[in-house]
């Protein structure tokens, strides 16, 4: 990667930021001297993560929410993360679509991700993702992804803040057994709230957000399609960010993301020093057969920890 | 741990197995010379895991299992896995009933592990606690766990062959959603077959599971509440596990997962290493403020590996 790309991603220059973005994605940029120097100007970014069951409306919701922020002169980011399934093949379809309708618009950038079924490493590359778009001078950056497995935990982790999307429809109780969705949302909407089963799914959803935290956490009922709800969600996207501010639950959010950051880079830079390929032969040939397989991990693990590389 | 309680676990004394299997749930057991040199004997068991959504009547499904397996002659030990929600406090409650059918039967041996909503480190302990039974003598080890996120995968990772159970009623759109779930199974089930859409879902499953996929996979129907079916499907089990024994795919799936174990011991051993107090502190002043997060994670990480511990 040239230093002029890097320039021009600071200038905004959506083609090569877009470029930049697929090196990420296909693992090419990784200790850029140039980025580096840039990181500083990625905290002026705040980071919105989206996530919620397929057809909750997540997009919809996504798009409204862009039009408050360029009315309100913030540059918009959104990653699309699509964890690819053989049901959800228009996701991607849908994503050209709203691009194309931004697509003079400098003020809002928007890109899918697909991660082709593998969620390794899906946190570090959209974080990565996520410092280009706010060094490139988004103010607003947006991980929306469809909560299918372990993607919502994933993008919890890149976000300061975490909007999940229900919606009342069969399968209510399948989404909310998820107890994990519920404990990393910060905001929660109840989309399409039009439909039968709206009140009921509100009400629950009251009853177990609140348990077990100290914050509030509120719940909005909007109708994306219909743009019904999303000055009030907008607002109190708003609201909360000002409350984890002056609690320090932001700063806390971002210390713990750069610790698990740095540890994840010293990991990986460890795991790379020792994994010679003297090492690795080892380990295969201590793997062949079953009959090696007798052998305790905790020995075989020795073994290799003990063997010299020439 | 003393010696002879490791020689009560060999001779299937299921109270010191119970108590080794806490102190595996506690991170208390990680490197025993005594377990170490019994490794051998963990091969010979065979081991299955259970999976599917919240109601979908897993456990009915292994108790009428482990009828199956007595009657051949067959020590069963079952893990039942429950990620600690709000909504499935009952879960527990039901094993512990389950243990006590079997309370003075040594061929049955039955533990949940609650994982607090903490998934980290699953499918290790799992994989630890399958050992332990195996060392005591169990011929079948059956994982039984929650689908609701994560957990799945971790338990595929820990079987030599994955059993999903699905159930005909709203969601099931949410169900097959999940394409790792899909992708993760060698045997489906739709349980509760007598409900309606259960034709429906067969087809719909029919449709999805050999798609890109070499080897057949099954469907049966089952009303595990009956017993019925449960014949079909522990035959098609022995079945399954004839194919992946000859086909090899067993042997390369109890290859990756021994090369995944070293892998892992050989990491956090290095890790452990790697964290003196020394570098520890030194993360802890490099992330103290906001100010500090304007470094970029690559230069924090090559600092504190470039520090020299006293």
């Amino acid at each position: 990667m040239d230093k002029v790309v890097v320039q021009n991603l600071e200038a905004n220059n959506q083609r090569d930021l877009s470029r930049l973005i697929t090196q990420v994605e296909n693992d090419n940029v990784t200790n850029n001297k140039t980025l580096d120097k840039l990181f500083k100007k990625t905290n002026q970014a705040i980071r919105i993560g989206i996530t919620g069951p397929p057809g909750a409306g997540k997009s919809s919701i996504t798009n409204e929410l862009i039009k408050y922020y360029i009315n309100s002169d913030q540059k918009v980011g959104v990653i699309a993360i699509d964890p690819t399934s053989p049901f959800s093949g228009g996701s991607l379809l849908g994503d050209r679509v709203r691009m194309n309708q931004y697509h003079n618009d400098e003020s809002v950038f928007i890109r899918s991700m697909s991660t082709h079924g593998h969620l390794g490493g899906l946190s570090r590359k959209a974080q990565d993702i996520g410092d280009l778009l706010a060094i490139a001078g988004k103010d607003v950056i947006i991980f929306e992804t469809v909560g299918v497995g372990q993607g919502e935990y994933e993008i919890a982790n890149v976000a300061d803040l975490s909007v999940i999307v229900l919606v009342p429809e069969a399968g209510d109780e399948v989404q909310l057994m998820k107890a994990g969705l519920i404990e990393i949302g910060d905001i929660f909407v109840v989309n399409k709230s039009d439909r039968k089963g709206s009140e009921q799914l509100t009400e629950r959803l009251k009853s177990l957000v609140n348990i077990n935290r100290e914050t509030n956490r509120s719940i909005f009922n909007t109708i994306a399609k219909e743009g019904k709800g999303i000055e009030e969600l907008f607002n109190g996207i708003i609201k909360k960010f000002t409350e984890l501010e002056d609690d320090g639950n932001l700063l806390q959010r971002k210390i713990d993301r750069y610790k698990v950051r740095v540890k994840n880079i010293i990991q990986n830079n460890l795991l790379s020093e020792f994994w010679t390929s003297n090492k690795k032969e080892k380990l295969f040939q201590a793997t062949k057969s079953l009959k090696d397989l007798k052998k305790s991990p905790n020995i075989a693990a020795k073994e290799i920890m003990q063997a010299i590389d020439l």
